[in-house]
């Protein structure tokens, strides 16, 4: 089964494993004529990177996209686009120890059961190193959606039981304040305790969930298509496919399901401008799976990250009982809902180029 | 663009409107040699439609599938499988009155921006009356499960603020008592409840939310494909696609986010028999987007219905002020989780077995 | 697998068997606000009936279309367009003493060998009568072409040895001079003889094959998309895709493999108005995969009918020794490629629609 | 438009331009366990390149795959597999002289058209270099293959009027005295006119069409899916897309155009073993669109290279008359036929391979 690729005329297909030579992306129906460099990639792989902290894992150098094909004299052909990204700074050799168990909340299980074989080297294409082909593909979708006056932003809503208040009246504020912080939480006081939680989980060997909220604005009313390509479908199945998600909603999402019609129907108001708006935006920017030309506004759920570095009861690959201990020095997020942001905003990006060329 | 199908190898194609002739659904995909005849279908029609309660919108007549083509001496061919559900009962000329009246946290503004008509009679393709073809499909997918001993159910969780009690252990004595309840709710006590609160909202012109559960057992481990057919991102997917819906969650979901890894992991036991279990299912049944041969569970939200028989603010087509007040005698759900249960069982059996013939 | 959809942004999608209920398509992805009834279909749907003559296999009752969603007040809506044609006429019952008989260059064996059962009824799937859903669908893409000023037309070039002398210039006259002959070639000489030499094939319970030859004009240049969607690649896939048919070829097609660069390379002329055009089209307009703005020719070849009245030798299921006769008064084109005419014209009209909606 | 995949199951992906950096292919699809190595690949690219003789144009370096992604410990994990290729030994300097001229019988004008902007250097995405990537694809679809015990072939059956006379009775033989042959035809005598004639062609500065013939054995019967799916409809557009080809015929092809019933069905004999066979194979291994186990049997039609070394009237970019002239030393094959057969072989390996994962 083909799998490995999103979209439909602005397809992503990506490639590698977290210890293997190289990630990499084909991006195909990217338009000629836009102008496109290897900054513009890297721009936002660093950002997805994050600084030297300890809020996020390490790779000491930083990922440098090689765009392959599909430029000429520095801008598209309309050819696809092929970008690389060496793995460096690999040391596989520590997961020798820990090949043959079973490990809790991580794909080593399932794949074998389906494949056979696991690549284990640093979770293969398991591991959320996958993502950095989707923050380069982003980086090229966003540079489209510039060209519509369409802006993309997230950020870390929520570590734990500490919820950011942010508001998203000034996307271009809100974008810029969330990547200044080190965990990508543009509220400061709450960016503050989340990271005395990751602290104090750091200390304890154990990791914690967060929820990445999403917005799109400047979108035209009419994107999305009914019945199976809605605009909030597409976003879900975007988004459940980064690696560690497990709930996506659009609007007031779950909280809806306690709301009465009258309090949740968004009630359009006298017509001032060429564009109808709503006092409210309680259905998040889409209405039948079509965009109102409203914000997008969503959020996404992340599970703890399955790799602690407590002791844990498992199994060996024949299902006896055994002890799994990650070793010294293993390189994981504490909470991937923070290096989750900028793919979020990636997968946002990706799903929109694709609304838009499907609507033309 | 070609919107209006779902799943990959076995591929349902729907059509049909509101108060059109009738709806329609094409399915191709399905292999030959499976007993098939329209008792199949009616019967999960009619639970669809429920009983003659005032808990779901009535249409007098029972909903019948006539299976078109695909049948050759009472078995499938592997040719498509065409079904039409004729509609009957249809009132339209009441919605001539609020034609031209934008409608509050409904689909005819952003159909008419997108395509610049809206078959305004009944909703149109808007309506939830398209559902009738997905569990007519899911009628058949349901089948071919029933060979690989996969189960599915689905019920309602909560509505409004009251939440049911309800384990998942007995799945098939759990979807026995959700059909034998009027609105779907297999734990007793909350159902008196819920239907208080929906007796109250009826009286009060308004409309209420709630969360569908739904789980799917005796899956192997091993279906779903990494990266972007992920289990989990093709049920998001499918789960969003039902009209009204705003968020999807697997296994914990949300909760997840506020969980550490050490409580969130599931524990791998020693294997006793051939299939290898964990003590817990935190996960929902999926890890890296494959099952893990745990249940699969998740719930999906549900606004509030955006038909409410209140007055509401809004505007006309030009951008003016008006009151819509909807005619007398519309019918409409006003809690669309319950009718929603069949619907989103019905989608994930298509997932399921989408997965299952994937994965072969 | 699901295989009887074709197209992208324009996608068919159909159903039914010779012999069963009704045949039908789902147009999914026209666009809304065309004019559409159901004389737009009829006429496209007798023209691929023929007269009441010899030539091509009569069904007694003209096909009617029926268009079941998809219109509102006279116009498409952008939702699926669903249309029923039911099947009358229908003398299944003869067909049961040849049932478990091998039939020499018909589906039926590769039926059985690949899904176990097969509708022997008049072909079931296999029969050519599932072209008329392909004409239903090809009325609609000519009305859209029709805005863009695109003009498509078909004809039969050859019938065995006899070979039709017809010039491609004028393509309205040359459609119009097309349907008026019962054998569907303008060439009134060559269609004399070719009636004269079907005559003869029906008088020895034989079949002949022959050649259509299409040609569509108005294209804009730019239509296609290499690599692996090329305008040609694509439009070989459709023909190859209707019953009988066994070559395609575009411009010089296999003649081309016999000529000198310098003889097939198409000289561009000084440009003299907005529109570039050669001295000479041999390559069919098509370059590299897209269309030149010069008329797309090209031609396919269809077998004879592998249903004729003369005794065969053959096998039964079980592989002994058997003699095919087929019933007296069964309805088989002598020459299908007669009846292929509409229908090749018809996926000419999908090809290039998909192409344009692909191409914006 | 995503138009550089080929495939639903087994799919790949290809990039690159003929003078940029690299050329790639991305697999997806592979299944997990197959032994794969570097080797693998380059032999066939060492067949699609030829030796360093007149008759193919030549590249000083042989070409190398290198895999990134994909294998493990020596077999492949089910993971995408990317293979890179890089682009040597290239001089696109010369093509700076020309770059503004229309080129005869070439995709640079309709390219411009398209895209507004043709990278020139070497014919960009357009070169038949393309085509490497699906040499190294086809390699890994033959290991595939090779487990199923199926069986592909290819080779030039003529250039211009000189017809090979080939017996494809011992599909291995034949193979090898095809790659064993510098124009790669198999049939000694006629391999001899053909390289006079080629010589000729050559010195006269001009470039000659020719036919490549492909068999496929092993088959099972069953493969291929009606309606729009069918084997032989893959396969034309399969072959279509090869730069430079012009038709496709299976089995008799135009010739059975001319045939009647009673010449060209393949009676059925008796059956002795467990495979249905007939005496011939006129229909060349698909009725129906599904295989019927005998041999696979057809032929592509290329016509002669665009680029000719003779002066050639053209126009420009603004339609201005011009005369091409390419600069001397420029390298072309001057009868793309030739070079043409390991990729005609290696579509036939991804079409198949597709098929049969398609048909479990």
């Amino acid at each position: 089964m083909a799998s490995n690729s999103f979209g439909e005329t602005f397809r992503i297909t990506t490639f590698g494993e977290s210890h293997g030579k190289a990630m990499g992306v084909v991006i195909d129906g990217c338009p000629a004529g836009l102008a496109l460099n290897e900054n513009d990639i890297n721009e936002f792989l660093n950002l997805r990177q994050g600084g030297k902290t300890k809020y996020v894992s390490p790779r000491k150098e930083q990922d440098k996209g090689e765009i392959v094909s599909g430029i000429f004299e520095g801008k598209t052909t309309g050819m696809p686009i092929a970008i690389i990204i060496k793995n460096k700074n690999i040391a596989s050799s520590k997961y020798e120890s820990i090949k043959n168990l079973l490990r809790p909340g991580h794909a080593n299980y399932t794949y074998l059961k389906k494949y056979g074989v696991f690549d284990y080297r640093g979770g293969g294409r398991a591991s959320a190193r996958e993502t950095v082909c989707r923050v380069a593909a982003g980086a090229v979708a966003k540079k489209i959606l510039e060209q519509h006056k369409i802006k993309t932003a997230a950020f870390v809503k929520s570590i734990g039981n500490i919820t950011a208040e942010i508001s998203t009246k000034n996307i271009v504020n809100l974008r810029k304040q969330t990547y200044q912080n080190v965990i990508f939480c543009p509220d400061q006081k709450a960016a503050i305790l989340m990271m005395q939680e990751i602290d104090n989980i750091i200390a304890a060997g154990d990791s914690i969930g967060g929820i990445v909220e999403f917005i799109i604005t400047g979108l035209p009313a009419g994107l999305g298509d009914p019945v199976y390509e809605r605009l909030d479908a597409n976003l879900a199945r975007a988004m459940l496919s980064i690696p560690a998600s497990k709930g996506f909603e659009i609007g007031e999402g779950f909280k809806s399901a306690q709301m009465k019609g009258s309090e949740h129907n968004d009630i359009f108001i006298p017509r001032t401008g060429d564009r109808q708006v709503a006092l409210t935006n309680h259905a998040g920017g889409v209405l039948g799976g079509i965009s109102t030309g409203m914000p997008v506004i969503g959020r996404v759920a992340f599970k703890p990250t399955a790799s602690i570095m407590q002791p844990q009861k498992t199994v060996d690959l024949k299902g006896k009982a055994k002890i799994l201990k990650l070793p010294a020095g293993s390189r994981h997020d504490s909470c991937v809902a923070i290096r989750a942001v900028p793919v979020v905003e990636a997968m946002c990006a990706l799903v929109i180029v694709d609304a838009l060329f499907l609507n033309q």
